[in-house]
């Protein structure tokens, strides 16, 4: 493993060209790794528009098998530029089930693992417990040769468990390829509110674990198929230290990547700082597991 | 419960003087409730200076039962302004039985609850491992005229699993009393990243679980006893709504209390717009109860 690593997320905008989005992914894979990257991530469900703004069976047709047709392009383009690929696929598992999964190319081209979104939303415009079943992979980092890569996907942004689980797995950091955006329709505060604490919570998944966050969004605007509605994808992908300091950030508009050095040695003199992995009450934690925990 | 509260929180100096502290205390509850506060935090241990910056036996003379001569003057303060208190106390449990303890006092001048800190930290200047017994009264919210109040202690909020589990058993905000600062001896941006982190990290809390928080902290320098060295406490005691949004912050000098509206009403909506206890995936949390796992 190599102490001293360059980590590249591509914020890329998804249009209804299928084969543009993957050929735009691959384009920017090359680029970073020209750039000296070892490590690029693409934002959730990069293949085409964010399918899951309404409940459509027929978007069905969209899912394909891993290893699959982009699987096998996207692994040929981590080989060819030699760096590590976080892609995420619409996964069809078998007829009937489906999820939304990640992949982990190696630099050889290999699938050195995959992740199933564990936690899936259901809100107005993001009806993904429709087409997506549960990860049943659990929270375990995939192993390659940069690391070990915690990877999990957008709303599992939003649970300090998932980025617990990770670390204690031996997760060197954290990965969030996402789809997130504004309904146009709220007011600027709440927009940004919004913003602001996709970006403060998953900063302190990186204080409270002391590793790493890569956070790495679409942009763009997309229209809901059957409603008035669409979604301003809010990018702001961004690259934090072991201690949540933001390394760099893009801005809510910009098709670009954004890439940062990451120092993996720097995360455990971290945690000797903050020792917070020595101090968890583990023998008090067991309500962790309940849904609720009702006073009587 | 009244929808609609005001908070307060005190940050104040402490001096070597203990009774000039408490004074003070008191006199700012008072000053709060004139304001129409309904809650009144105070920072973490406020009767005296931070007296972990050494292990000295000396030091266990500094403690007191709970009720005890402490308790009842702050006790007689809180139904003298009718307010609900958050104080302190280095607690005598038994001979030779310590905690840092957590009392919050009704309106009416009542005990209504305690907090005995489960996370227990240890690092150079913040020797908390020799004074202090780990809590044994778990992660539970106080009840109070005014709301269930998960009082939380200064090294708990760097653990998401404090604050979740408090937001599980019903608390209707988090309340962390802090003795935090910085090493004098440390360069600028360190201190910059550290004081961060700390916000960050807290105002996460509130969003991944939807409650406020009211982070309450010292300021002033104390000088170590038996070194060249001590701690600038940092202040910056604040005040966040549901979604991680500052409502108030002090800086890092000024002896001063803030107070901000909470509509307690807003959180469950909150909770609605983004519903993160509905989707835990607590059949695959088994693993924060463990304390590293390992791949094999």
């Amino acid at each position: 493993m190599k102490p001293q690593l360059l980590v590249a997320a591509v914020q890329q905008p998804c249009n209804a060209d299928r084969k543009t989005n993957l050929d735009y992914s691959i384009a920017k894979i090359h680029e970073a790794a020209a750039g000296k990257a070892d490590l690029v991530v693409l934002p959730e469900l990069h293949l085409g528009p964010y399918f899951c703004q309404n409940e459509d069976f027929q978007h069905f047709a969209l899912s394909q098998p891993i290893p699959g047709p982009s699987t096998e392009l996207l692994s040929a383009a981590a080989k060819q530029a030699g760096v590590v690929v976080v892609a995420t696929i619409f996964e069809r598992r078998a007829p009937g089930l489906y999820h939304n999964t990640a992949v982990v190319f190696d630099k050889d081209g290999g699938i050195a693992g995959k992740y199933r979104k564990m936690h899936i939303p259901d809100d107005p415009g993001f009806y993904e417990k429709y087409y997506f079943t549960p990860g049943d992979l659990g929270f375990k980092p995939v192993n390659t040769s940069i690391g070990k890569l915690g990877v999990l996907i957008c709303w599992d942004q939003w649970f300090p468990e998932a980025a617990r689980l990770m670390a204690l797995s031996g997760a060197d950091m954290l990965i969030y390829p996402t789809a997130i955006g504004w309904d146009p329709q709220d007011g600027e505060d709440e927009q940004q509110r919004q913003l602001e604490a996709w970006v403060t919570c998953q900063r302190a998944h990186a204080v409270a674990n002391g590793i790493p966050v890569i956070a790495c969004n679409r942009v763009g605007f997309e229209q809901a198929p059957d409603s008035d509605k669409g979604i301003q994808f809010w990018g702001n992908s961004f690259i934090a230290g072991p201690q949540g300091e933001i390394i760099c950030r893009a801005n809510a508009v910009d098709d670009t990547w954004l890439s940062a050095p990451l120092d993996l040695a720097r995360s455990e003199r971290v945690r000797q700082i903050w020792p917070f992995l020595r101090d968890r009450r583990i023998d008090e934690y067991g309500g962790l597991c309940r849904r609720f925990i009702d006073a009587d």
